[in-house]
Order: structure tokens, then sequence, then C-alpha cells
């Protein structure tokens, strides 16, 4: 189904093995900061409109490959897309961020809450997937992705982006069975959207748990990590040895790296608060590791870029299992230059 | 010049000293979800009105006083009054919080940027640590507090909150000369603010670095805590034996724990993010520990809430030299019955 990659350096440090450079990536590589984004962005109307027409959203993915030396493309698209077929009305508000027009905020929304056919109602982002491996033909790999359940629920509670989070949080321990119900159902379409992206062809998949970070350990177990590490294991019994690499991310949760290796996930994503040097002695080699720039260096002169890089990759060491990116998303005004020259620095010194 | 204290176990297990009971203070703990805090800020008209009144300032410090038997009052304040007083035109904006009508954007406007004379631009703090002293008859110490030099910052140079805090680490990537003049400016300044604050009476003070969290490890330790050990020094210096406790707090900062205990500060604050028994293990008895209960909780039943607790003293374990506290602010919907149960819930489960 898939065409051997030309460059598998990716898929190679997912899977600990030796690579002839650490392969890089950014999380929002496909974005605002970049002048041909904008330019269709603002032809197609707005955002949803470019995550859901196939052509584009496969045109944007492909801008960042086209301008730098990228080692992996991540399909463009929302984290909310799920709640989305749900019925819940995704729409964003000009420099606000998503918002949904209904709320799940009662265990009766929850009860009334359906579970779409993924496969129908996200037909879109599918055929967006197999749209980029005609224009990627086997250049790089293609990562697909999803919010994480927990994450998802935050926007699906909130109703929109939150500063304190006190309604989900209010839920979570007001009625604990309503939110592992809600979060039952996302990780059941999380599960199949994965799959679906699989079989549409992409090389890994990554679950951003954005909003992780805001729990504490235990609550972070039992309702964060809990149903990422379910997602792995029904991709892994649906899919077998055809199973891609599974990335998960929470952000500002570094403190629960030693329970996220037992998710089988085979590569853990970290944001740039903690030192790599601090990771790598955590995660001893049992998973890849992917990170931990913080975006706003791209802010700084390229002396400043190239010591970061320097460092951070000094810190992981010789070892296989690194997968360079930022600690987080794409910071929208970032100079287009400074991206390539942090992806040619990358290279440079890690070639063996 | 101070009153002895009647209720001294805050003051104890900041010198991590045995104590009767673990003590507890609240941060936010005088605020929005108390209605008669609510009915006083609607005749006073607005927020800032009654920080700038010491009276009411000193009646909405004793608020949760006379309601709860909390061991320790936090002077009512802002953690922009510096900023306010150098001139920047602080202003609330409903619902959207804290905004300067001058921003500090660039290096002349922080060659611009004067150090006013603390004791006489924020005589209306002392004067309502000097009512508060009055009020408080030595019932239970009080803590004094300011913003930590990047904290501040972050805000002047934001002009308001943030989600990405892009324009503030543009400047410091950009221009980290100008970003240490200004922070050096504002350590001056705090470092006189906490002076006069300890000379009116305060029996500790807290330094709240709620934004250190955003950065890197190098840049933590160059731009915020660099900072802090900086006015811990110059207290020490000023006051010699006489000097305070200090406690220092950095939101999402767990992870520099250690760095933390060079800056010889008495106490490090840490939130819920990280459990107790990891903090325990890592400070090993050298400082004190403040934290860390998820403010949330107070949404849960009582039987949840006290499971939580008993969980959060059975970490800390026997040993000395822990102040409960939550992990962040209060929230604003909170119960104050349940507040009310959460007080008297640590001192039961934690008398020797």
């Amino acid at each position: 189904m898939m065409k051997p990659l030309k460059n598998n350096r990716f898929i190679q440090a997912l899977a600990r093995k030796p690579v002839d450079a650490t392969p890089i990536w950014l999380m929002r590589q496909a974005g605002r900061y970049l002048p041909e984004y904008r330019e269709l962005r603002a032809s197609a109307g707005d955002f949803l409109a470019l995550c859901k027409n196939p052509k584009l959203a496969c045109e944007v993915t492909m801008q960042p490959i086209r301008r730098f030396e990228l080692d992996a493309a991540i399909l463009f698209s929302d984290i909310l897309t799920i709640p989305d077929a749900m019925g819940l009305g995704l729409h964003f508000v000009k420099d606000e961020g998503p918002r949904f027009h209904k709320k799940i905020d009662s265990k009766i929304a929850v009860d009334e809450l359906s579970v779409p056919d993924m496969r129908e109602s996200l037909s879109y982002v599918y055929e967006a997937i197999e749209c980029i491996q005609v224009e990627l033909a086997g250049e790089v790999p293609l990562i697909g992705f999803s919010g994480s359940p927990w994450t998802l629920a935050t926007y699906m509670v909130e109703g929109q982006a939150s500063k304190d989070f006190r309604h989900i949080k209010r839920f979570l321990y007001q009625e604990p069975e309503a939110m592992h119900q809600l979060l039952d159902k996302l990780a059941i379409s999380v599960t199949e959207y994965l799959y679906q992206q699989i079989l549409s062809g992409v090389h890994a998949v990554q679950i951003f748990d954005t909003w992780g970070g805001i729990l504490s350990t235990p609550i972070y177990q039992e309702f964060s990590l809990n149903y990422m590490s379910k997602i792995i294991r029904g991709l892994h019994e649906k899919l077998g040895q055809s199973c891609v690499p599974i990335i998960i991310f929470t952000k500002n949760g570094h403190q629960w790296l030693e329970l996220m290796l037992e998710s089988s996930a085979d590569c853990v994503g970290v944001d740039w608060s903690i030192s790599m040097e601090n990771v790598k002695k955590r995660v001893a080699g049992r998973v890849a590791i992917q990170g931990n720039l913080d975006p706003a260096i791209l802010y700084a002169d390229n002396t400043t870029i190239e010591k970061a890089v320097v460092e951070l990759l000094d810190q992981f060491g010789e070892a296989p299992g690194h997968i360079f990116n930022l600690g987080h998303g794409m910071l929208r005004d970032v100079d287009p230059e400074k991206v390539d020259f942090l992806v040619k620095t990358v290279h440079k010194h890690s070639q063996s």
C-alpha cells in the first residue's frame, strides 16, 4: 500500500535504530508563519474551510516540505475534528481560538452524545492523507494525529480554551463516572480515527495531550494517560504488526515520563521546560524521545540558535532514538529563514 | 515592633521545627469566592480601588481569617503594584485581567523606565500592613509578597496576560542585555518593596514567580531564579538576623527544585502537578515545602477532599517543614463551606 520512503530517518529513530543524522520535524510546521499559508488561507475563507478541503489541506501540508529539509510531514488538520463530527458545532473566533456552539456540561449531555462513524464523518481527513501521499511520493514519511481524549474533553466541557479549566475540573470531581463515560466515548472515537488514518497511509501517529499537564498525578493517570494507553492497545489489537509507531505528548507532563513508558507508546514527546539530559537519563533508551527546543528560540540570532541546537544534541548524546522537534507549536511570527537554518543546523551537527 | 504571635505554627514550620498541627493558608484566600468580598468590592468600585485603600485592603485581608481557622493571613494586594508605581498605567479589563497603558517593548523603554522610591510610591501597601497588624492583634502571622522580577517583566513587556509570551521571549532572545537591565531594575524595586513590607511588620514574604515555568532550564536560571536569589541576598544583607522567612514559588517549576534550593529561600512552594512524595524526596529537609493541593478539589464532596488531604499529609510524612496550601490560587466559584472543611481536615489529620 505504501511507497518505500526515500528518507527513512524519522521512522528509524522512532524504532531507536541508528540514523545518518538526527531527524527533525516541527510541531505546527505548516501554518501562519509561512506567507504562502497566509495567502492560501485568505483565499479559502477560514481555518476550518482549509481543514475540510482535502486538496487545500494537502497543499498546506506540503508547503513546509517544499521549503525545508524536514524529515517528516504532518497532516494539516485541527485537533477538534472529532467533537465537530459529534455535532458540537466547532467554529473559530478571531484572536480567541476554537469555540463550540454546544457544550458537554452534564451527565445527560454525555449520555446523549453519539459516537459517529469515524470513517464516514471524517472522510475529508482520509482524502487529504491520500492526496498528500501522492504529492509526497515517498519523499518523507507522513504523521497523522489526534487530540487525546482528555484534551478533547476539556474543549467540549469548557466550550472553548480556558485559563483555569474550572468547568471540566468541577465536572471531573463532581461526576467522575460521567467524565469516564465521556472519555470512553472519545477513546473509542480516537482509536477508530487513528485506525482510519493509518489505513489511509500515515507512517506514524501522534496523540496530542495539550492539557494533561493541568492535572495532579493520580488524576492524570486515571483521566488522561489511561485513555491514551487504551487507544494504543486498541490500535495494537486492530493492526498487530502493521501498526505504525505511536508518539504521545503531554505538554507540561515531563514529571510523568516514567508513567508514560508504561503506555506502550513508541515515543514520548517533551516540552522545553525540562532539560534533555534529565529526560534522557530517566527514559534510559526504553522509548524514543521527541523534542524539545523552546519555539521562541527562533527569535534569536543564528549563533544563539546554533548554540542551543548543539547543547540539545549533546545532552541527548550518541545513542539512537532522538527526534528533534520544538517543545510545542511554532510561533506565528517566526521568520521562515530561521526555520531553514534550524533544520540545516540539526542535520549538520548530528551527522555521523 | 511585633506582637508575640498566638498561633506560631506557620513560622515554626518555615523554620522546619515541630508543630502541633500542620499549618495551612491558601493562595488567594481573600477574594471572589467570599460573598463579603464581592459585596465590598461592588461598593468600592473596582479591584485596584480596593488594593489602594489601606482600610479596605485590611478588611479584605481579614475576611477569611474571621471565617476560617487559617494559620496565616496574607496581605491583600496585586502583584503588579510595582509596575503601576513605575507609571505604566495598570488597569483591569473585565474578564480579561490586567492591562498596562504603556508597554516596555524596547531598549529605549527600559532605559527610560525609572525606579521610583518604593517607600513613598507604595505607602498605601505599608499602611494596609499596619492596619492589618492592629486588626490581627497577633492572632496569626501576616505574609507580605511581591511578584518576581521575571513575572512582573512578562506583564510589562506583553502589556497584559499572554498565552504564548512571544513578545517577552522575542525581547529576551533578541536583546538579552536590555532584558537583564529591566530585570535588574525590578529586582532593586522588589528588594526595597519587600524590605519596606518587613519594616511595616509582615512575618514572612513570598515571591510569586507565576510565569517562570514558561522558560527552559538555562533561561529560567539566568532570567528568573537569578533575580529571586538576588532579592533574597539583598534582604539578608539589609536585615541580617531580623530578616523574616522567604518563600519562593515558581508555578510549573518543580523540575527546578534542586536549583531553587541554592537561592537561600527558607521555603519553596510547589503546584499540584508533581506528587509531594517526589518533592519531599528531592528536597530532603533542606528547606520547608509549601503546597500542593489542586485548587479544583474543592469542587469535590467532603469524602474526596478528606481523602486527598490525608494522601498529601501521608506523602509528606512525619518530618517538620510542611505548610499546607493549594498549588495555585483559589478558584472564584468555590463554596466557602468547603474551605472551612479543608482547613479543619488538615488540622485534624495532622494533629500530633
